[in-house]
């Protein structure tokens, strides 16, 4: 089993990129092909290269950022993140991983992979650590203006996603809205709401803002301009939780000594912050396996995103999310 | 100067509202007229009733937290939270609080005040407390569909509450979006941009999720959904993440040794996560002070409301947002 992982692509690549990937194979053993220019990525690997874990397939062409994902993945047929979707469809490898243009590596799995049938639109899954279990938060940028039945397909593709990937076997699937009662919200939501209603989802209703984390849901549903602001949100909203905590316990002597004290305690806490050992969201509703990760992604982020990814595939995540597509439309 | 409090308006209604009042009253010296059942009122109040600082005026009908807010505006002429507005029509009070359904307050608000020149929408603006300063989040609930105009009607308003009520001079705007680049996002949002970028605002141009707590921007303009998801998203962060805090640091000898010593930096962190601080909204765009509060509002979050209410109206925020918006619109 191979992860494809673009190595092009992101903000720091294909340096961070490839010591994510390095780091992957040496802790879990699992074995890559990175690609993009492959003499600059040889020079990167030098001597840390371990022969038969990490191959390198050549693509002359990167997607940036800032390109229209659609037109630059029609365009750019030798781009790193089309190259490593091919890899897939040739059964070279069993899944991707990239931190490039996301509407991007979208747009490429689409074309190169196919949609699973049932599915209009894929989605990017994202993983909030919690306390109580992580939740699902649905979609989280791939799709700004969706209609209620694509809201519904996120629900349950999601739905196989945790129940195959996460281990929740029926996971509680909410609506994210403005308020709890059914009349509340814009009417795609009203709309997707007697969706699920009907459905042999275990729906529970509408879920605010607060409930992502307080309440006793695992699956969100939101469209992707929401749901992108949410993930972020709470990305940020974390870091600077974590760094507020440092800053006022650094200010003071008897701060200073209660942090080397409860150093594990303030440990626990932190990790239940971090957002970086989820790595990247897997994008649902491609016939076949892809996890996508932030731009400025760290080493550590990329190798986990790595590891989730080969996981993904060792679970049957697309088999099984075509069997719930096929149960749950008809 | 009287504030008129919606006493029936809330979850806890209306005896949380008259304690909320009640140490308004007594700690910041400010006079109240609490709205509402006047014989309930005055049991409730009893020894606790301070002479000529807290009124009371009669309404026999309450506009319930499911209602349909215009249709309920509409048909309970003498419901709580029109009596409320209607003191200030007639110059008997200077401000209205309400914890109660907040369609409703927006609804008896245009409909008793009237709209101010130049807004289509009036639009409630959430104040984040941060670690640089506060931080201005519109809409936050009034209007779930916007059109491009709304949205830059919103900046100005908040530009206008901003530099009269929160002392920032020229308040930095941003867009939410899900992008920094100007391509991002729904046509709404790329459309208001348009707008934004043509005006004499300070506008700084997009701002993702993570920016509302890093960024270097005062005013984050948004429509009433997402900013609704992010306004309680982030409550319910920073109450799980003081609750997650306290019981890591709980859970063993040591840590409960270094909450002990480290008692002021801690307490200094976790005053950084209260958002009962700004105990409400204010209601933008009206003709008259108006500030929104949570449904399940705690006495304390009613008391700090109140006496935000009363400064907005000290400080003229009417008249300077009336002004502003004649300045930007023409």
């Amino acid at each position: 089993m191979f992860v494809a992982v673009d190595a092009m692509g992101g903000d720091f690549a294909p340096d961070m990129v490839v010591q994510g990937a390095v780091e992957a194979v040496t802790e879990f053993g699992i074995s890559v092909i990175l690609v993009g220019d492959e003499a600059r990525l040889k020079g990167i690997l030098g001597q840390k290269r371990i022969k038969d874990r990490i191959l390198t397939a050549h693509s002359e062409q990167v997607i940036e950022m800032d390109e229209p994902p659609l037109k630059a993945v029609r365009k750019k047929q030798r781009a790193s993140i089309r190259v490593a979707f091919d890899l897939v469809r040739d059964g070279k490898a069993q899944a991707v991983v990239s931190a490039g243009n996301s509407g991007a590596t979208v747009a490429a799995g689409m074309l190169i992979l196919g949609k699973l049938r049932g599915v209009d639109r894929p989605a990017i899954a994202g993983v909030f650590p919690r306390d109580r279990g992580p939740a699902v938060l649905i979609d989280v940028g791939a799709n700004v203006d969706c209609r209620p039945s694509h809201l519904f397909q996120f629900g349950i593709m999601a739905k196989a996603f945790a129940s195959s990937c996460l281990g929740i076997e029926d996971p509680r699937i909410g609506l994210l809205n403005i308020g709890e009662e059914g009349t509340k919200g814009n009417e795609q939501v009203r709309q997707a709401r007697e969706l699920f209603e009907k459905s042999k989802l275990n729906f529970i209703g509408n879920v605010e803002g607060r409930g992502i984390f307080e309440g006793d849901v695992q699956i969100i549903v939101c469209d992707g301009f929401v749901g992108n602001v949410v993930l972020k949100l709470s990305e940020g909203m974390a870091e600077t939780v974590k760094r507020t905590l440092q800053g006022d316990l650094r200010s003071s002597f008897v701060g200073r000594v209660a942090s080397a004290l409860a150093k594990k305690p303030l440990a626990s806490f932190e990790d239940k912050l971090d957002y970086e050992i989820y790595g990247g969201a897997p994008l649902l509703g491609i016939n076949g396996v892809s996890v996508i990760c932030h731009g400025d992604s760290s080493p550590r982020a990329i190798k986990n995103a790595i590891k989730l990814a080969s996981e993904y595939a060792n679970k049957r995540l697309v088999e099984k999310m075509s069997a719930e597509l096929e149960r749950l439309i008809s």
